[in-house]
């Protein structure tokens, strides 16, 4: 017998997606599944970028630049000049195989193996991926679905901080648990990462998903001030309907950084041809299309909130940015739960997918009763899919396996 | 001052990307370039899948399976079907972000940090990447030109396993040396991998580039009697023209390898979804095309080796497969040259691009006289690149700097 490493064993399944199979399976047996497990939005992607594929006209279909192309890299830094970062030069950025590749790349760059990053539970799952993959040890702080998951105090923070932490990564707006940090809470995270000598890794994929009266503080105001110590990871994936593409960036001012990150980039050699020049339209999408996906979004959580306060037993608090929430539900396993969602339960040959929430902790026991709901679909199927978490679950209570 | 990690400090630069930005101002100077650094094939992208982006109708652009899209891996099985490979099943298959991402995946899977994989040098220049990724070890067994860079015998491997020794990795077809192992040295690697309970790691993305009366031996023959050892690296980048789209496919029967090869790449969620629909057109290309493309490069090489042997100091064996050779220049230091020729050399305004073969190796040292020359060029362009090289090496040795 000869075996796979340990540390193979260390790589979880993707909550998210290890249910796929039994949604497969469902499908085939005749069943629509409405997908809230995954962040996959149905809203169009705009038509600038499809019609790069209709015309294209390279062939052949060779390798890219290591850092990115240069259309692409320079229609990213016209993308940040107004967004108001007009300090950003192409030797900032990176283009990354989706924001998975730069947060991989941030990791192995910020860490050697051991190390340690401090980080807020729950979390975007696949950071634990990212993490075994690059040995690094991730220390979660527990946020409260009481306190919206907004940050504890500085004291609790740097109470965690060893000889081993190397960085701080927060996601922001934050996915899973749709918490937009307030400015107060970000300039805490950049005084703790200046006074303690770490890198601040902010995850910024959401940055366009923010409702209500909220308003984001990015980390590239920031930037400037602290230049050797922030990296900041992006996506075309959500901003523009683009997550099939694999395509996102790295951006950090530490020269070191962008060097040993490049140097990663070239053993594999390119990001996806024909992706980035697609996206390297990314300027010329009207800021109307941003408008109106986020009064979508904004439209959408309304729905799910109010429907899902409505049902009995279910709490959540009201998620104020990108498309997600975490939602305690009346069952001891929301796994088990998610499961026969797929497995046994059907409304009208109708059943929903979503995404236990344990996989969302580091904390072993953590969020057994918790989902992660994606509102990614419309308001119509949104209303559907919550008549039918209702039906389920009043079914699920009346049975034995829970 | 805030450090980058010190593992970030042993991702080598590419030898094949290292010289990039001197090519570009060459360029921007007005200087034509011939590209012998890198295997990025001008030989056209079959009109098929380029007729998948013109008739693109899906939208979104969705993220694909994590696995790989269900029609490219019904694809992918049909394609090792025909070439007698029938015993693959879909979940022997993992689509991957190009042949990059299987290697770092199979190096992941295989070893623990520290752990050693034998291989052969020189290798492909980017094995030290992944292994500086993934902290294994590379202990290189150094072959030599004389002897056309095959393997030597089987005592001189054994003697390098220790504890610590998990695989054996090895390019066949190989790139840089394009040597093609013989099935005596395909059979010996499979024996040491069995008596010693070794992981046998071959890339084979050369696989359909063999010339003259060769014959590859694909590891493929010995999967079934050792189900649990082998791993397969593929890539449809050669084989079909499409460097640019970043897809490649790690295969094994060993369940424990895949499940968790699975898991890392539910990390990264999915390979490029337009790139996985156009490859999934595979099984339509016509025999037709790899038999013009393999007479293509076997002209080419043909030209290359002739040229080559015809200039004075310049030594190589004769290439056997891929689109690759190593030669040794009459020069001390062949970065310095290769740096040179884009800087400082120009006839009628042209000059070429070569890898440095230093970075080819492992042990310090070695290869410091030698470049890896692609063939991936028209003999045209070929013959007036070889005219370019012949100059430039005249003038080099009229210079002091050598």
């Amino acid at each position: 017998m000869i075996n796979a490493s340990v540390r193979l064993q260390s790589v979880p399944a993707s909550p998210i997606r290890k249910l796929v199979p039994f949604a497969m399976q469902a499908k085939k047996q005749g069943a629509k599944v409405y997908h809230l497990n995954i962040g996959d939005p149905d809203i169009k992607t705009p038509r600038v970028f499809i019609d790069v594929l209709h015309r294209w006209k390279k062939n052949p279909i060779a390798y890219g630049q290591s850092q990115g192309e240069p259309e692409l890299i320079e229609a990213i830094k016209l993308y940040y000049a107004q967004q108001g970062y007009s300090f950003i030069r192409p030797k900032d950025i990176q283009v990354t195989i989706g924001g998975s590749e730069a947060i991989s790349m941030a990791l192995f760059a910020a860490c050697d193996a051991g190390d340690e990053i401090i980080t807020f539970e729950p979390l975007y799952t696949n950071y634990n991926s990212y993490a075994a993959t690059t040995m690094v040890k991730l220390v979660p702080i527990t946020t409260d679905s009481q306190t919206g998951f907004h940050l504890p105090a500085k004291s609790v923070i740097e109470k965690r901080i060893t000889k081993k932490t190397k960085a701080i990564l927060f996601c922001n707006p934050n996915n899973p648990t749709g918490t937009v940090y307030t400015q107060k809470e970000v300039q805490m995270l950049v005084e703790i990462a200046k006074n303690h000598k770490l890198f601040l890794i902010c995850d910024e994929v959401y940055r366009d998903f923010v409702y209500d009266d909220k308003k984001h503080t990015s980390l590239f105001n920031y930037m400037e001030q602290m230049p050797e110590q922030i990296i900041i990871i992006d996506s075309f994936s959500k901003r523009y309907s683009l997550c099939g593409a694999r395509l996102g960036m790295l951006i950090s001012l530490n020269k070191d950084i962008m060097n040993g990150v490049l140097r990663i980039a070239q053993g594999r050699l390119s990001a996806g041809l024909i992706d980035q020049l697609m996206a390297s339209k990314l300027t010329q999408v009207p800021v109307a299309f941003f408008e109106s996906v986020r009064g979508e979004y904004q439209m959408r959580r309304n729905v799910l909130y109010m429907g899902l306060k409505k049902i009995a037993g279910v709490t959540l608090s009201k998620p104020e940015g990108a498309f997600y929430c975490i939602v305690t539900l009346p069952v001891n396993n929301s796994e088990n739960f998610c499961r026969w969602l797929l497995t046994d339960f059907r409304l009208n040959k109708e059943t929903v997918m979503l995404a236990p929430a344990a996989g969302f902790y580091r904390t072993s026991g953590l969020g057994q009763n918790q989902v992660r709901i994606a509102y990614v679909l419309n308001a119509n199927d949104l209303r559907k899919s919550l008549h039918i978490l209702r039906e389920a679950l009043k079914k699920y209570q009346t049975i034995s396996h829970q």
